[in-house]
């Protein structure tokens, strides 16, 4: 039996983009005078290809050279999935008892010149150090770091992908709703979780870093998620869902009270969802990164409670494999970035305050137009309360 | 208002547990005359430390030295996280403005002598070579690789880890249970998915990476998931559920048809349960990894298909941040391994076959005693008919 038998994987665009992306990359080869790419992360994979196996946590690298199609070198279990794929021609297969870089530079041996200088994406978390000395100890030729080309053309969505990532929004709004909806007394953390995927997968949602449940006085711990804490009335619920399709992601943050908030709650509600206000205005082409931030900061500083938002306004967001569901590595709004915003650029603005009692945080995905931004999530923008 | 006024965060293990693991490293670093180790993996901190943000997907350091407990150099916004866990005394934050290899150089040039070795986790898919390059370059110290001991440490389960696993598998079957029953005429990939994850996370898990969902031909094609694909009556569904309680991980997966089983399906899921069963009779203490592996391949060797199973047997299991979910990367069954399995060691053993036409796979998560194994997951090991 060939490969041929096996089922056909659906990728997200059509033939035609895939060759444009592969032609973008050889031709800064040709530039920089590299015969070959070593690209490791999964999120330039799937922009090079739209290969997506889950098992991208072991070692996988696509081999790209001059000419031709890209070469996948992976384990034996992702043969099928690549081949799959008409976008990936050669494949060649990492045995479980095999070492995974002696396989590549065998790869790399027989089809790059001993002369040829190899570009490397050095950056990506998915090539580890110790891997990197042993290929650079196995091959003759000069290694550089090599990166940004794929990242610059993945800051900027075109219709197609801006359709995913409205879809994407719908489902992450679906999840949040369903969240919401469970807070109920006897409730606790998980069921309120346990709803939240639910809601965002049955909507149409494919897999997506952890999203965050996190009640009472643990909201205001930034980064904590569920752990099977009981809802408690007068707790503050922080929600923030997630979804994606075909790997483009949206994601929606709000925040509830189990009961009524108090004074003190809807107060700095109303000075999270200010922020949020003033940073969707703020948003447009020709902007800066930091005039944005700047906006959106500037709301906490009046207040004088900037010191509890402490980190970035807002982080680019689009293609997506677990643990991450952004492209906030490279594109944010933040203090003094001169990045120029431009239309096309998609991101996620998430306001928040991190105090001891209890925290907030209210956010939206957004893209930018031609004129402005349009926002991608669409739920009531407010501090919920729910009877308990 | 100082971090004493923020809520505590709750850590697995007494603090005694934390204690005897810090004087592990520091042992080994005395052993090895090293003056400090740098421990960048999320599931090294949270074996050390009980850390754990969701924030790993961003840089992050444990700084280990000789003497008095472990720094963390982190993203500001994991600071709270960090410093509501009494064993991470000390926290230095990065600031979204800041190079996070900047901030790390600086504190080790002011904690650790400039001629001092430095072990650094160079295995780590969490260090990047850049990082690494620009780190080698900012610090006088020798740098050298170190690894092995967490995973050591990690490869033998004690009574309160294997709690934790059981109750893990109990949820995992939640989840695998309220997939099957979502197999109704109309459902798709999705609501099975959504249906295991809430079962999963209602049960009491905390988030793991991506369960594997698939029907039909796809099921052929290995390390797939989710894709908005409907159940058709006749089509293999596979399904593989998983769960983690305080990060210790089980999973199992089985296989249903909706509708009636052909007589070369029921043959075929005969055969990769035998080989299940024979794996799970021939692990015990004192026999080696290859040795299981070889039986359980055995199964698929006489009935001349061992060509579609074509991974190791089984994968160690325990601690695990998404995209890892098992240690299979220090520990697996698989040919010709020769380590010696010992009680404590826990597995997900995973028998499958993957054809042109569908594939099958059937597994338990298992942990050896001291005479044999006992499973974790309870679930009947058979391949479900369902009505449809």
């Amino acid at each position: 039996m060939t490969q041929g038998d096996y089922a056909r994987m659906e990728t997200a665009f059509a033939r035609d983009y895939y060759v444009r992306n592969l032609a973008l990359l050889q031709a800064d080869m040709a530039e920089r005078g590299l015969g070959a790419l070593l690209i490791f992360d999964p999120e330039s994979i799937y922009w090079l290809t739209g290969y997506r196996s889950i098992g991208y946590f072991t070692f996988q690298c696509v081999l790209v050279l001059r000419e031709g199609g890209p070469v996948m070198i992976s384990r034996r279990v992702n043969q099928q999935v690549a081949l799959c794929n008409e976008n990936i021609p050669i494949f060649v297969a990492i045995e479980d008892t095999d070492d995974a870089i002696t396989i590549l530079a065998g790869v790399v041996r027989e089809r790059v010149a001993p002369s040829a200088a190899i570009g490397a994406e050095t950056g990506s978390t998915y090539l580890t150090v110790q891997a990197w000395k042993t290929l650079k100890n196995a091959l003759p030729n000069p290694m550089q770091d090599w990166g940004g080309v794929i990242e610059r053309a993945r800051t900027i969505k075109n219709a197609t992908q801006l359709g995913y990532m409205r879809e994407a929004a719908r489902c992450a709004v679906a999840g949040l709703d369903a969240a919401v909806k469970a807070i109920v007394p006897g409730a606790s953390e998980n069921d309120l979780a346990a709803a939240m995927l639910h809601g965002a997968t049955a909507a149409g949602s494919e897999y997506t870093r952890v999203p965050l449940v996190v009640t009472g006085q643990a909201t205001g711990v930034c980064f904590t998620t569920w752990q099977r804490r009981p809802v408690k009335r007068g707790d503050v619920v922080f929600l923030e869902a997630a979804s994606n399709v075909n790997r483009y992601h949206a994601m929606i943050a709000r925040c509830c009270i189990a009961g009524e908030a108090t004074a003190e709650q809807k107060r700095l509600a109303g000075i999270v969802i200010e922020s949020l206000d003033r940073a969707i205005e703020a948003l447009k082409p020709g902007t800066t990164s930091g005039v944005v931030d700047a906006a959106c900061r500037a709301v906490f500083e009046k207040a004088g409670i900037a010191t509890y938002f402490d980190h970035r306004t807002a982080y680019a967001i689009g293609i997506g494999f677990p643990p991450n569901w952004a492209e906030g590595r490279f594109l944010s709004l933040r203090p003094d970035d001169p990045t120029v915003i431009e239309p096309g650029m998609t991101f996620h603005i998430v306001p928040s305050v991190f105090m001891p009692e209890f925290g907030f945080c209210f956010s939206e995905s957004v893209a930018v137009t031609d004129a402005g931004c349009e926002v991608l999530t669409d739920y009531p923008r407010e501090l919920i309360e729910v009877a308990f």
